[in-house]
């Protein structure tokens, strides 16, 4: 089968590799219909050290279950089904607990011996605790929200429920990228009665006032902190929910974080430490948030989606097949596309 | 009046100062009866660059209400009261959400034009939002216990709170000191089944055990903190209680938490940022707490006091009078004594 794989910063390949097929009586074998790129994709596209052995890429897909080991009980052959970013047992602590990106038994799509989203198959390793069943059609008009379960929008309400946001409260979002969107939703959809998009490419914006922002805050760094400042008389922001990972990003989704106000980052952070140790804790702001447990969320947001209450597949502003992939890759990275879907 | 000024590190004096009188309606004057030394009096202590003028100290204390300004409504003459190691309106947005460490016209004992609590007397700004009225006489053998709500048992308390320590779940505190001490009291009052001290000295590990913890870790560092995961199948503690403030004692409490879990750190922190962004970032490990907004908590842990349910008192082992503040300063920095307890 074809699928994408990364050689370096900048080197990103579709190529044969192996026909995944059934190695544990847990696994399941699925032949993908949509997969995407994400922005995470775009840390090893920009930093990556070149390798002989490349990486396969990609951990967002739907597809249809092609074969199933002995051991699965909850899929059949032919059901249509949506993966999270990470494949879990559903049967540990954590997985028990809704934390399934930390299943004592799971992993990472495109780890060694693992498949990844964007090629045509893919071997799923924990079937019954990974793959949620959708009941539509393969080429249903919801596709692209579909998609959005398996990561975007998961991680939007995972940085809004860390950030702790609540009916008639404050919510800002740093990063207007499609999670940044994703998280304008989730906190519309948790009932924040203010939503700040901090963002400032047009296009973004005007999507991002569509899904519920009430404010937009253009500028960046202290002036942007100062502009939140005005906007909530001086207090701040009860959530902010950090969709990006920069240092910078965290510095100005910490200031802008009213005291006892809580910052949710879903933004894999680029640097060893978070700053301002000091003014976080005289504030006594709190910072929660990580991967996020895509898997515990699917049967949340899933009736949202079917019944049309959020549409978040309109992130996906463009469309290509699997040779596009290479140059979706750079069109996401140079703000050209803000996620692209693939359709296989 | 006498009390206690810092010019530098190790120079602490007691001497004469202004006696106080009210300055403002809304004022008190309280006799000091009880205060004490913390264990953040000792950051200065080790670290102030020597000054002219010196800055006026301590910031726990119980007295008699002396003087009332006009505007002063809940307390009269000859009251009983404690006052919150920070004074605060008892009437702004954060005073009413339970966090007036953050109130908007509030300060801290010390400030420039503020009396402190190492000394005879205080002007207490903000008397009827600040002050609570104790029920008992002035020399009650409660005294030790209830001087504790002034701070440190509050602090315990945020500290637990902050780590949302719950029902039959695990705590770990990490340092000794009273906070912690405390913090092992807040976390069986809570209704932590298990409770980590992560200490190695005789004296306070005894106390720790009489407060409730069930396991001790004399370990340090990276030992430490495998001890802590071999206690824990593995997986760390829910709640972990940071009351040390140096980044040593921050690596550990992250490191011990488990995934999912939470830290509340109550130490003031002694380096401008958190370490292991990523590490805890990946184990969506929730960093919380900060200065404890403990007038919020007076109230609550109040009843316990009095009713010898819980008895914080316990962590002074030394008691002086205000000649004697000097040599508890240093008894508490050679780690002679937990926490210093003066009788006026």
């Amino acid at each position: 089968m074809r699928a994408t794989v990364m050689y370096g910063a900048g080197d990103v390949r579709v190529e044969k590799v192996p026909d995944p097929r059934l190695l544990e009586p847990t696994d399941a074998i699925v032949r993908i219909t949509r997969a995407c790129i994400c922005g995470s994709d775009l840390w090893p596209y920009k930093k990556m050290e070149r390798r002989e052995t490349g990486r396969r890429m990609g951990h967002e897909f739907i597809g249809v279950v092609e074969d199933i080991g002995a051991a699965v009980r909850t899929l059949e052959k032919g059901d249509l089904v949506v993966a999270p970013f990470v494949w879990s047992d559903g049967t540990c602590v954590f997985c028990h607990e809704g934390l399934q990106t930390s299943c004592l038994h799971g992993g990472g799509w495109g780890s060694p011996g693992v498949d990844a989203g964007q090629g045509e198959a893919v071997r799923v390793p924990q079937a019954d605790g990974t793959l949620v069943v959708l009941p539509v059609g393969r080429d249903d008009a919801l596709m692209p929200s579909l998609l959005t379960l398996s990561d975007v929008m998961g991680t939007g309400h995972h940085a809004a429920l860390a950030a702790r946001v609540a009916p008639g409260e404050t919510a800002a979002i740093v990063g207007d990228g499609a999670v940044g969107l994703c998280g304008v939703i989730a906190a519309k959809r948790l009932g924040a009665e203010r939503i700040i998009m901090l963002g400032r490419h047009a296009d973004r914006v005007a999507l991002a006032r569509e899904f519920g922002a009430t404010d937009i805050v253009s500028e960046r760094g202290d002036e942007a902190i100062e502009r939140v400042r005005e906007l909530t008389a001086g207090l701040g922001a009860h959530s902010v929910l950090e969709c990006v990972g920069y240092q910078q990003s965290t510095v100005t989704a910490l200031s802008i974080a009213r005291p006892g106000g809580t910052v949710g980052r879903v933004g894999v952070p680029q640097d060893a430490t978070i700053p301002m140790a000091v003014e976080t804790f005289f504030r006594n702001v709190t910072i929660a948030g990580g991967p996020a447990p895509v898997r515990a969320y699917i049967e949340e947001l899933l009736p949202d989606v079917l019944e049309g209450r959020i549409q978040p597949g309109r992130v996906f502003d463009r469309v290509t097949n699997l040779d596009g992939v290479p140059d979706g890759y750079r069109a996401m990275n140079d703000r050209e596309a803000i996620k692209v879907m693939i359709e296989l």
